[in-house]
């Protein structure tokens, strides 16, 4: 399997402490070897860094947590490698552009009988995991429901992914984030957690790795961020977790969609 | 106007060197400030690095200087911002996934008037300059000749890119660089060369740094390298400049298509 990451946040923040503590996960306190990436918006733009190899031993993600970079969404993921060899394009997230703005995608799971189901022709994997074919057929449907201009609603668009991502899940275990730069979904099969971190900031201890942050040093009073990820990362907070079939809309840190 | 460098080999090639030379001019000794990007194929995979601030700054450039990534294709860009503000979202080079690869495009030049000619659905830009439009709408035009499979003969779809390119640069200055992870196409405007070394390897002496590399030291006697740049990287060797309207399409670092 793997573990998901992700970040929504009112403020460009950095995700420094909690990539600290997956990483670990990609090699040490976890079995998640083959391979890690990271997603980074920046305003509109994104930019994503990846590796085939484990996280806790690649240089890149050595530079990610001594150089931090604000964002006000990020998604990452560390692999273990089911479906689909150790190499590059299999690696997440993986990224397409629809309506002029960036989709990033991890998944979290495994598929069974899926290929006659994924039929795709616009948006066509370019590695061989059941998940890029699955973030694919995603995108292929949103189109063929809403066209090629993005509705005035876009939380429409979620919650029509929440019934596709209903219909992959009865296909085996679909832990999904997604996210188009502005909006984060995170999408429940049967590990997936979340913790909103807001004022008054206290402070929180990671659980994969012997660091402590305070963040009432880190943070204003008006910041507010989402933190996203398949097992709590800290062992001092109360992470909220998600039972099969449910998802949360997040925006600017806030929860603004939910089943 | 912004620098532009590539490179396709028989074996994947680390592009240390060369981009050592180019970073130099993202600050020191030229004024292409405005943010930079590397994407490397690996595999049917590819990884971009990306910052909106000068490359001779920058940190994740610096990694890219001490790590070497070795690849079969790279694409690479330095800014010196036209149209489109300095941001991540302008930065280039630009991806798009089509027929189950990944595409990748750069663009040194500035157009006019070109909103009108670059109506685009399918693939719309993130950011506001005119070489993402330029890129979105060649993408749409291969899809409305070539449909939703890739042709057999894939330099087939090259052909037909040069003759939009040909349209493009009745527009203004367009040179430009595109892959789709196995070919290498440049073409050019006003500004572009490359060079292709093979055994008997030699050294070379980078014009905008005090470095010399012994290719015989760093090679094999099979190894095919090509490098496209806007302007010679270095100072002691033969590079073959392109003229207007001109254009190479590289596959394992040998010319196999041309105009």
């Amino acid at each position: 399997m793997c573990e998901l990451l992700a970040m929504s946040a009112n403020v460009p923040t950095d995700i420094v402490f909690s990539f600290t503590g997956l990483a670990q996960r990609g090699g040490v306190t976890g079995p998640h070897v083959d391979g890690w990436g990271i997603t980074f918006y920046e305003g509109k733009g994104s930019r994503t860094f990846k590796d085939a190899c484990p996280s806790s031993e690649s240089q890149i993600a050595k530079l990610i947590q001594s150089f931090p970079i604000k964002s006000e969404v990020v998604v990452s993921h560390i692999r273990q490698a089911n479906r689909g060899c150790v190499s590059l394009e299999n690696t997440h997230p993986f990224t397409r552009e629809l309506w002029g703005r960036y989709w990033t995608y991890a998944h979290n799971g495994q598929l069974s009988e899926y290929q006659d189901k994924f039929s795709v022709s616009r948006y066509q994997p370019v590695g061989d995991t059941d998940s890029e074919l699955a973030f694919c057929w995603l995108l292929e449907k949103v189109v063929e429901k809403f066209g090629d201009n993005e509705p005035e609603d876009i939380t429409l668009v979620y919650h029509y992914i929440a019934k596709l991502a209903d219909e992959i899940r009865a296909l085996g275990v679909f832990n999904m984030i997604l996210s188009d730069g502005d909006h984060l979904m995170s999408y429940c099969s049967n590990n997936l957690c979340y913790i909103t971190r807001k004022a008054p900031f206290g402070k929180a201890r990671l659980i994969d790795t012997d660091v402590v942050i305070d963040f009432d040093k880190e943070t204003t009073a008006n910041d507010i961020v989402t933190v996203i990820a398949t097992r709590p990362l800290t062992n001092n907070e109360q992470w909220h977790i998600l039972s099969a079939g449910e998802w949360k809309l997040f925006c600017k840190g806030q929860l603004i969609g939910e089943l």
